[in-house]
């Protein structure tokens, strides 16, 4: 295929996706009508608009009602009217956390309708987990009374790079197999970004930094209101940042890595060195949350340096709202604070910007929800995903 | 209006936009062709493709020829064939720098047809600065024999964040004024990231990191095809991060500054300091090409620090290609293998990553070629422009 050809077909196949995009904005904004209001309403060829409905009708999205249009009776086959089909389109989000199974199940409307989470085993691969989470789903759904027949497609959230597609592939193959679905998958930080930008404390925004604090440190980026994925599936891993290039090596191969100087286990070690011994991250939470005096500084420390990065990051990307999630981030101003003055010390303060530095609003569930945004108009979140109250 | 229609009608322009570039795209791939044939090309209804070729001509993009399609002759008016205006869509590109103007000229087929630049005073205003630009845009178009009144639009790179209006919209209205053309005008570090990515070292790449390192240290930054420009026009400013939180205070109201620790006047500083006193960039260039050895070690030591911050940027961005522009990026090895190599410590070697760190192709006059590709597809480059080679 010649160069310009294949910029041809890509274009082709952007405009396919954009003809169903508005095809079915239309029906969501303005409700149910006949094919010829729609081909009316969308600009499209009837060719095209009616090639489109069929292949939405098969795909059970829309259906075809009765009723006619409020016009005058005419003779003939009265006209039928076209409608998102509200039984159908039942989207599944799958969260493959590192010891927490997590899922989340959205109708048509794009409204959560259930989530669910259950414990998988610290040596449990892609393959277990899958298998957990496919009961997992089997369960919610008998216990809701929702019908697995009108699903539409899984979205899967990982932990770590995409770039193995051996790890990757396990998991969605295994749970293609056990729903005959379309699955897709992405990092679930990055899914816990798209979910934040959809439904939680990013809504309306298009440039955002989302990061994540918990055992790990992870992100997503979201600039021009598309989620970035980099070149190899790696973009947004903010803990991979090194605070200090002569620092102990990190399992990612790199040196002094943020991750390995804030992540809850390097601050369970530095709590450990003052002689504060505590247990794992509900302790330290708890012990940050009455102020226990050595705990605090550890915390506001690792947030300062959090900090530091992250003014690096808004210097580059220049977003109009920090979203900060995970375990760490429930300690709200602790946290937020140090973060704050960090970067708004060193984030080009010169200028006319404003910045938002805000908490997460979705909780545990996030990257579950964040997996159904990624389905809901394939791999790219671009445009906008309305959250239910736009509906 | 309701968020629901607002969504729909940014949906119906995205598609209207969308429509337009495949309609081109097909011209430009499959030549003239009569408008029946290019309604079944595009898959677009009759009424929506004779709209927007009217739209096209009318802007005198596309021309009707009288010549009819290889098909057996018919009764009646044989069917004209439209094709793109080579005599039309004269792009121009003005790169409004600290103290040299740049123009840049391009014919319909988006190949580069004229270049051009003059000093302008170190403190000439953003006004006087169009005004040299306004006359050496004529004084090119005279000695090349190109016509203005095909003149299409103008891209102008203009330095620093562009989230002050009236600075921008000065040189803006008095090119307007001028050339009685549409204006756009984008930040001249993102302008040459763009350029490198449509004619230059960034061909076919889609995650794109530029830096360019002269006087100052700036960047543009390129996702999934896409120019970031970030919530108020300052994503890519990588010279405003700082190395150093405790640094001295820069310009932008940060402390220890990229920019402030590498940017030429810094080495400058610091080779007098060693008590190496060069005038000015070519002058410390020529030394390091001759490799003064304490002009050397300045510059690899700044070309480390570099490495270091670009390191963060590939760990958080996940770019395929590393593009170094600038003065001092013409050292090649000299500043280029230290950067390799802080990268290469740094950024996720365990995973399964390429990148290439590669010199810019596109010489000085990079921005005024981006502000071209700028307007060649309006704010948006995506998607991707074809250079020369793919017309």
């Amino acid at each position: 295929m010649l160069p310009g050809m294949e910029k041809r077909a890509d274009a082709l196949q952007r405009l396919r996706r954009t003809h169903e995009e508005v095809v079915l904005a239309t029906l969501r904004a303005e409700g149910p009508m006949s094919r010829a209001r729609l081909t009316k309403a969308t600009g499209l060829s009837r060719t095209t608009l009616f090639a489109i409905i069929s292949e939405l009708m098969e795909r059970g999205v829309v259906i075809e009602s009765g009723v006619a249009d409020d016009r005058p009776r005419q003779r003939g086959r009265p006209p039928t009217r076209v409608s998102l089909n509200p039984d159908a389109g039942l989207l599944i989000g799958v969260d493959l956390g590192r010891r927490r199974i997590r899922v989340a199940i959205a109708n048509v409307a794009r409204q959560i309708v259930a989530t669910a989470a259950d414990d998988a085993a610290a040596d449990a691969d892609e393959s277990e987990q899958a298998d957990l989470a496919i009961a997992l789903v089997r369960k919610v759904c008998e216990d809701e009374g929702i019908g697995l027949g009108a699903l539409e497609a899984i979205g899967v959230g990982l932990v770590g790079v995409m770039d193995a597609p051996d790890r990757r592939w396990r998991a969605v193959e295994r749970l293609e197999a056990a729903f005959g679905a379309r699955v897709e998958a992405d990092n679930n930080a990055r899914l816990a970004a798209l979910a934040e930008r959809t439904w939680g404390a990013a809504q309306a925004a298009e440039d955002i930094v989302y990061v994540r604090w918990s055992v790990g440190v992870g992100g997503g980026l979201i600039s021009g209101g598309r989620l970035l994925r980099g070149a190899h599936g790696a973009s947004g891993e903010l803990g991979h940042v090194s605070v200090d290039p002569a620092g102990p090596p990190c399992h990612c191969g790199g040196r002094g890595c943020l991750e390995g100087r804030i992540g809850m286990p390097a601050l369970l070690d530095a709590l450990a060195a003052k002689g504060v011994r505590l247990t794992g991250t509900d302790d330290l939470l708890e012990a940050a949350q009455a102020r226990t005096p050595a705990v605090t500084s550890v915390v506001v420390d690792a947030a300062r340096t959090l900090g530091t990065v992250l003014a690096g990051t808004v210097a580059q990307l220049d977003p109009e709202r920090v979203v900060m999630g995970g375990d760490l981030a429930t300690l709200g101003g602790l946290v937020l604070d140090p973060i704050r003055s960090a970067i708004g010390e060193l984030a080009l303060p010169g200028t006319r910007r404003t910045l938002d530095i805000v908490p997460a609003d979705l909780g545990p569930a996030a990257s579950a929800m964040g997996a159904i945004a990624l389905v809901l108009t394939g791999q790219d979140p671009s445009p906008p995903h309305p959250g239910p109250e736009l509906l």
